[in-house]
């Protein structure tokens, strides 16, 4: 009842970090639809750590293999699941861990909820790589969407300080986008881009990490898509965009900054342009009003806790013997996880705009 | 598949503002329960309008009808229903609106959703209304973590630009959120709380409103309860949170902070204390790790948006006619819905909460 | 997680027999759809004691208050809630069974799920009363889907070793169909109704009771409905018809009778017709290949266990004593609850058929 | 939503006969639970074709891979992912069927649901192959639910008019239920068991096949499991039964024979026994009582068809060109599924029962 999703869509995600595979089963899939295998490939390697840098040096190999659901190029309807080997892991930079909880991350949390029986190896299933099957997931639903019409473009919206260009929420640039998905550091203006850059190997030579925000727009929903109440857009966005790692926060449209307006700051005015298309002169609301689509662009933007593992000495405790402790966490740790995240909050996204498409007749 | 939650605990919520009466049916209570009934009413009266302006002047009476599943004072176990009329309408007030789109509410995005079906006099299943249903249900589970020593609070961390003292996220005092629960305007500063009330009733006298922010704070939850990716206590929490209109945001610990942390701040060290538990020496972690709790204070901030309905003309359409329109809506409006929101804010973190504590041994 | 069905269609069923009311929140019907009412009324009175002394002359009163989701004739898509009100009960002739469990009831399986919690009067929430809600959603179902032209008939096909003209399963009659409804007794075979009812009679003079068996068909549901595993018709109808008490079995097509078949014998063969339809020879199959829909009628038989309050002295527990006792339960018993049975068996068939049919273009 | 089952054990079923590999995802398995591999294979194994003539060559390997959730020996408690390569298959023998329906197969309603994307070859996601992730799952709950003294057993009750000496509803030997898995033809009674393979031999000499019936008992279920409506053990049992290929009845307890008694003779009278234990007399209601077990062994009866894959010439349609054909079904095909069903029975009895205990206090 946890690693599963179920909506229309249907995830079942699974793997641990050092097990023998991680992947995922996609259910209710519409079929007959085309999957651009390379594409898939392609969103993946938006999250593999990066040369630059800016990120750890273990490379991973994302390779999906899928094994059902998928038949001469199209989805068949039937169950989709994918497998990604678990190849390459430096087990001893992981060896003086092991009832040592780890400040930040869920060694503690995970081995109460677990009894002690999980697979603590590499973070087992709490950890980072198990955002690839969600991005396996939701590059193909993002596939489906845009073959309506449906484009959703993700940003590193702030790095620590530094805050990139945001989206333009009442008018999004579809080649920006599309541009956007072939950056190594996704970020809308280069210059700021560039400053995130060096701040974050500034974090890594001080043996820190820093945090950021990823926003993210989707474009074209046809209005009247979501539910009231507990599965509105916003629920269902939140609630997959929480199961990736590090998220501490989510806002849509104006976000939390709608507590210091006023209401005639922020209510959308609505007007039908010469086209016949209903629109809001402002977009606060993100698209989204009552849990339902509005039809004007759906903006969110998600809040990341800088990399828990740095290299500094930090006390904590060892969980199994109840004693105060120090830790040094060895290795080369990614001094910021928000780059990475960037497909994440896509893939996120496009898997619950997808499955809530799928109540739309006609779809 | 909306206005209903299943989780361990189910809650089916019906009813629109200007038909007979609203409820919920909640399923799989733990049997043999003890329900104070006036305290039940006492909690939802905290939605009630207020005696002192802030709200509107329309009244209601939230007295709950319980139908099922509770028999002799305690629940039976078995489904556990409630209605609550629908009594004190001023329909005139509304007369205007009918295909009107008011900025900022859902009357469009919910007329294409129901293709034009739904009643939407007073807001119809839109309406904040709805949220009493809501605070019927977490007033229960909140009565049951109780029993077993889970506290929740709440309190209005910031109308507008005005900011009350918040909680402290590692030391919560329990009695401050008892005194809380009473207050008309539940701020722990009661000088910020007059100064939030005077910029309220400026909003209302200018005809306009203003937004705000909630926090709140679950004490006493043991380690170890949630689950981890797309079930943690994270997204179970953010998933009953945007049920409640007007809610842009949500953030959880450090919340959007977290973005501009550096690791070494951002992270929370371990350690044993003199009575043998585990506690970290800060909280930015908001009580949740890898979507599982950790014990400490889980503890978290709503976003509300200004109340959209405010009586200055605004430039909409006529969604029936296609065409450009300007709308004044009549009647008393609140300025502020914050001060409402807050009861509900805290019953979506019990019933949360309560769902993901029956998985846990000897609950 | 047990008194709700969520598939499509969202059922929540919720009352004691002897609470203030029993009722229903369905969710996630159509908007738009017409109900009518009387319609309504018709259907559930089908479940209603009847006047010719083969049921008990308890009385009940079945009008249902729809609360929610009904809107100028028709569903509003939101959620539609409705109470049926518990007027007539004879308490005293339950009386001598507080803690004595009758054979053949849940009152110990009951007391020890809920810990002897839930209100047992009556049956509490497993008494048979909870078919009227269950018949509510149906007859609302049913009205929907013929307006697309599926009708579904049931009938008795047996009471105790009479055996009614069983429906063709390769054509039905619609008109038989209807002609059913407004039977007070419904079989196809009028003369094998009289010896049916004959019997019974005989059962309640020797305070005994009988079972039989329900048949149900349901006519023009397109082929291609439904899922394979575990969510296709037979699953979903399998769900529903068991939470109606009393049944101890389902089969579909010809049922137990294909296990003495040979497969030439039971395989039925295509062909297209004149008119261009896919029909099979044989209905063997039942409608149903793969859990999904092959477009001939959709046939099945329910088993009904005997009434089990028969007035002659049993032996039992009194299960809080934990000692062997005797109980004769007092009052006038139903001698048989198929004829009541045919209506929540039909309301069972309507609703798993019209949450498969959503998923159905251009339903 | 098709494939999965979901309750308290998760369960995501996928994959084709002539895919890639076939497996399931489990989810919420308590953690710390010993597997014992090699007897899940065994349990597997009663899956595979026989070297006795009485089913089909087309050898299987079916040895699973555990990719997930398993580490140093135990479920961990998060997902536990398994797949099975396909390895061999005669593509040859199925060449003539692309697009004519077999009789009794889910070829044309397969295609409709599909809308022709599926794939068809060996049945695809329809094969009777994918039972194997379901014994996989089975296995395992099984092993979980005899480390607590809960034992399944079954056995062939029935193949075509030849009938198998039945377990004794009120006392169920456990000696026997081990032998019988370790037979390769599982009869309680020797002789009637070579009866029924002369049978099956005679019909695959006339190119034709037998259906039958298999019956499954539970034993040491503790009273008090389950839910009332639609959430019993019946539903659930029934709900994952019916995703066996083949299958068209199920009956609990006397089953359909209830309808034939009178309630005298069909309710079974409790009493305590000399150990204090809650027993009945008789066991018509098959060990559940309102959806909630008794306390008495739980058993019921699955029917299944005859195999429809006959050597024999039979009449059907090409779906494509909706033309009347006719078709021969070369290779060896199976005369009788139903040995090959009995595991499948067990392990649906074992995931339902299984993932019911999860709510049962100190499970």
């Amino acid at each position: 009842m946890s690693s599963f999703w179920n909506h229309n869509i249907t995830l079942s995600v699974f793997g641990e970090s050092h097990g023998p595979a991680i992947g995922v089963v996609m259910d209710n899939l519409p079929p007959g639809e085309s999957i651009d295998v390379d594409a898939v490939r392609e969103f993946m390697a938006r999250r593999r750590p990066k040369k630059d840098g800016t990120t750890t040096m273990r490379s991973e190999s994302d390779m999906p293999n899928i094994m059902s659901g998928y038949h001469n190029g199209r989805t068949t309807g039937t169950p989709l699941a994918a497998f990604i080997n678990n190849s390459d892991t430096h087990s001893q930079d992981y060896g003086n861990i092991s009832k040592l909880a780890r400040p930040g991350h869920a060694d503690y949390t995970g081995a109460l909820r677990y009894r002690g029986f999980n697979d603590v190896r590499g973070g087992g299933h709490f950890s980072g790589r198990l955002t690839a099957p969600l991005c396996f997931a939701g590059s193909i639903c993002g596939q489906i969407l845009e073959r309506r019409g449906i484009y959703t473009g993700t940003h590193i919206a702030q790095i620590h300080n530094i805050k990139d260009t945001m989206f333009d929420p009442c008018n999004v640039d579809r080649d920006m986008i599309i541009k956007l998905r072939h950056k190594i550091f996704p970020t809308i203006n280069d210059k700021k881009g560039e400053k995130m850059r060096d701040d974050i190997l500034l974090a890594r030579e001080s043996m820190d990490s820093v945090g950021g925000i990823v926003e993210c727009v989707i474009t074209n929903v046809p209005a009247g898509i979501g539910s009231p109440m507990f599965e509105g857009l916003e629920n269902s966005i939140a609630q997959l965009v929480f199961g990736i790692p590090a998220v501490k926060g989510i806002e849509f449209g104006a976000g939390f900054g709608v507590s210091k307006m006023l209401g005639s700051q922020c209510n959308d005015e609505f007007y039908v342009d010469e086209q016949g298309h209903v629109k809001t002169k402002t977009n606060n609301h993100g698209g989204i009003l009552g849990g339902i689509s509005s039809g004007m662009p759906i903006i969110f933007r998600v809040a990341f806790k800088p990399t828990p593992s740095i290299a500094q000495p930090q006390e904590t405790i060892d969980y199994s013997a109840m004693t105060n402790e120090t830790i040094e966490i060895k290795g080369r740790h990614d001094p910021c996880v928000v780059a990475r995240a960037v497909p994440c909050v896509e893939a996120a996204a496009n898997i619950a705009i997808l499955s809530h498409m799928l109540d739309y007749p006609n779809f």
